[in-house]
């Protein structure tokens, strides 16, 4: 019966259009995770999905679904490449980079950038340069191209195929596509950049952090932007700015929430559909569920840090395994290395975990996580509080987002991490009521909203193919230059004349002084 | 079974929490009209609704539903004084306006704010100086206070009561309270202000235009708000701005949409339910109905300058039913004048009609409107395109929205108005069907949207009573000083640092080059 209402209200909410027909642009790992949640419920829908893959690719689980329709397309790099990329980025991240100064920093900080760019070129090049690949999807008579912006010339292909386009990102706050592309209003006063770690309440000095954060953002726009500006004239032949294509984007899915975001200001095509992925927890395998229950009253805690970290330093797993030896919950640990020498007998070691329906069961006090925004998520809506050890890219910022929420206790560096560190967090998230009151309030703002965020993403996507685009809600500024939109010409304008007044206005004065005096001094002489 | 399942549906989207206790801010006019259907509604979901209302008053027709309670209150101006504001109000806009010079205008302009400020006051002191109505509503145990904040002081009394605030805005775009009190960024570059008559596709006349309006509006709110100020910190006993005071509501529901709104930045407090009051239509009176049908093939013109024009100098409604008698189309006139001499056999004058219901109606191709936003929803819900005679306040610039859409013809000045301009914008919206196409798009964009208006805007009443409040929705700009909004102290710290830094080490640089200079120098002299 509740299936027939929910099914009978989806229908009364939306209606049932034509069905469409949907061209996906390629990502890879927990962007495709999010990304395919959305394709099977618009599958169920009656829409044609067709997913552009990398040919060959480990990446998008392309075995797991018979339901999407695939196009292949050919690229220079396999998926060991993208592996080995980001193996190196989180050694970077994690564990060189507090080694560098400024400059080796930025250097190779800008190495990675280009490295992962170069990717998105050879995934471009396979696409919107294969005539045969080009065709066929001319050919597709598609409605819509979704893409995850991860990888750019999405834009390229819905401009092609004349078809709107609809981004769904993965998390914002990057400050430079969300502000210069997209035309978001970012006043670096309370919105702070990606990377930062700052939160939306910042001191003289944080602000001034902040600043130079988005100084440095700029020129790095710049740079990396060029590269992208040169590729797409030179496909299109005319000058081409990346940065104008992806804001013709119809519809921007942001995958947060205000349970997760800062409040801020955002614009009408914007859309936040934070945790779509979540649903409520499935029952456990049988031996995990004993395991789970022998934990009594002090319940269980669940442990991943994701699915990019298989293996750790010896002594960092050996590190990490005393210290939850120590607390008496049960401890269920996603880890692929070789089993830690200290592992407690209150631990266990699993290749994978049901991570959702762990953090979902009654028995869970705690979840230490890498900070993946996934994971967050599915913590936010289970009400679960959170120990972070962030390893690279936004993880960071993430459970700062949490521990600003008072949802989070956050170690700051994997690599000084000492057992004492994991042990005082896990024991305050768990002794101190105040980390779960704050995780279920953050539950409730989850949960509390007037439609689910998985219904609101399918909803925008249909919206844009019933209506060809969504341009009654893109703001006028796509269309202004920098000085224009900052009225910087009008600024001019008025200052000249205002300038030009007052000097015709002193110099009458004078005429005027002058010629007093001048007849009052002749008038005195004649005297 | 459609309603069960409506209802069913309703309850699977929002739950039924427990039920909430309610005051209501005394408003008048159409802006109680739409806050009239969310009462409505609240109650129909089991709350309990109080309505303070001015005793004696004509404006919130209290006669109509014995379903709110009602709880009076004493002020020093009667409905005879608000009506003739009213009047006064439409002569100077749409009569005198134009027969005066720029000072003119301004002292003109002036004097209406501060009437019309007093009656606020002459409400506010009704309340909030009253103390047994004030421990009347301290013992009353309310949930929330709801205002459409036309009067103030509802702010006071939820501070008073320790109890959130929800505000419902007839109209937004004011620049001065959405941007000031409301921290909405407004770029003039883009967001036309309010009376302007601009759109956000503006040339750089235009964009002078707004923002020498927008210096206007500033002197405005400086000069009106500081005398709210002063009102508000004598009340409390301590330095208190109106602005910041209005900046503590929990939400604010403005009743408009992208239908009508120019697309812009928002926030995540503010919701867009605009047409919460729009329902099918219903069938007309018989003798309505006889004489609609009558039309044939023509169809019907819908006609009404509102409530707040019961009658109109001879001369215009003689114009006006000249124009209309030379129209094929049968003519429906809401009028509370004396019949014109001019009349048409093919037009009808009635004191009241069912305008939503006749808007609704097959027959009906066009809608003369003076451009109140109620009408002008109830247009776009129905797809009828327009001609507006607008009239005061925001009716020229609601219009403005509807030209630029192409879904309707203005004439700018019933005073200057000629029978033909009304006979070609009648002709024009008729014959011409790219305005019915645009009105028939806005009404898709009005449809085609994943909750109903009403539904969403009890839906956020409803949430802040849940969570006695919405805090997480609060951008952190309202706890910024302008200076630190804008970081112009962060701006002034770096500069200075600059320029003591370009100072040392142009000191530095001079002292090195003096050294070695002397040194040569004295070198060479030995020599």
């Amino acid at each position: 019966m509740r299936l027939i209402i929910a099914v009978l209200g989806l229908f009364a909410v939306f209606g049932l259009g034509e069905c469409g027909n949907i061209l996906v642009w390629p990502t890879r790992g927990s962007h495709w995770i999010n990304l395919k949640i959305i394709l099977e419920k618009l599958i169920d829908r009656g829409h044609d999905v067709t997913v552009l893959v990398p040919n060959p690719s480990s990446f998008m689980d392309t075995k797991e679904s018979d339901r999407f329709s695939y196009q292949h397309f050919s690229v220079s790099m396999n998926a060991q490449d993208m592996h080995d990329f980001l193996k190196e980025l989180v050694r970077f991240s994690a564990y060189e980079s507090d080694q560098l100064n400024f400059l080796q920093y930025q250097i190779k900080f800008y190495e990675l950038a280009f490295k992962h760019q170069d990717m998105a070129f050879s995934y471009c090049d396979g696409i919107i340069k294969s005539p045969e690949l080009m065709d066929k999807l001319r050919n597709g008579t598609f409605d819509i191209v979704l893409s995850d912006p991860h990888f750019q010339c999405s834009d390229i292909v819905a401009e092609e195929l004349n078809v709107p386009l609809v981004y769904t990102f993965h998390v914002t706050n990057t400050y430079i596509v969300e502000q210069k592309c997209g035309q978001m209003p970012s006043p670096p006063s309370f919105i702070p950049g990606a990377m930062t770690k700052l939160t939306d309440k910042m001191s003289f000095r944080e602000r001034i952090k902040n600043i130079l954060f988005y100084c440095t953002q700029d020129v790095f726009s710049i740079v990396m932007w060029k590269r992208m500006d040169n590729y797409y004239t030179e496909y299109f032949g005319r000058p081409t700015s990346y940065c104008e294509m992806m804001g013709k984007a119809d519809i921007w899915l942001i995958r947060t929430y205000w349970d997760f975001e800062f409040p801020r200001p955002f614009l009408p095509n914007i859309k936040y559909v934070g945790g779509l992925h979540c649903t409520p927890a499935k029952p456990l395998p049988k031996d995990m569920e004993e395991f789970v229950q022998s934990s009594g009253d002090d319940g269980i805690v669940v442990f991943s840090l994701g699915s990019m970290i298989d293996k750790l330093p010896k002594e960092t797993s050996n590190m990490i395994a005393s210290a939850l030896a120590r607390i008496p919950q049960k401890v269920l640990w996603q880890y692929g290395g070789e089993k830690p020498d200290t592992l407690g007998e209150n631990t266990r070691i699993y290749k994978w975990i049901p991570q959702n329906d762990l953090l979902g069961h009654p028995k869970t006090r705690a979840f230490i996580t890498h900070g993946g925004i996934n994971g967050i998520y599915e913590a936010i809506y289970h009400g679960i509080p959170m120990v972070g050890i962030p390893l690279c890219a936004d993880q960071p910022d993430n459970l700062v987002h949490m521990k600003a929420r008072g949802a989070a206790v956050v170690i700051d560096n994997i690599k000084t991490m000492q057992p004492q560190d994991l042990l005082d967090g896990v024991n305050a998230i768990i002794n101190d009521p105040s980390y779960k009151e704050n995780a279920m309030r953050l539950s409730r703002i989850h949960h509390d909203r007037p439609i689910k965020p998985l219904d609101e993403a399918v909803f925008w996507i249909e919206f844009v193919m019933r209506n060809k685009g969504a341009k009654h809600l893109r703001v006028e500024a796509h269309n202004l230059t920098w000085y224009q939109y900052h009225c910087l010409d009008v600024f001019a304008f008025l200052i000249t004349i205002l300038t030009v007044v007052i000097y015709v206005v002193f110099k009458m004065c004078k005429f005027f002084i002058m010629h007093c005096c001048f007849r009052s001094n002749r008038k005195s002489k004649k005297e």
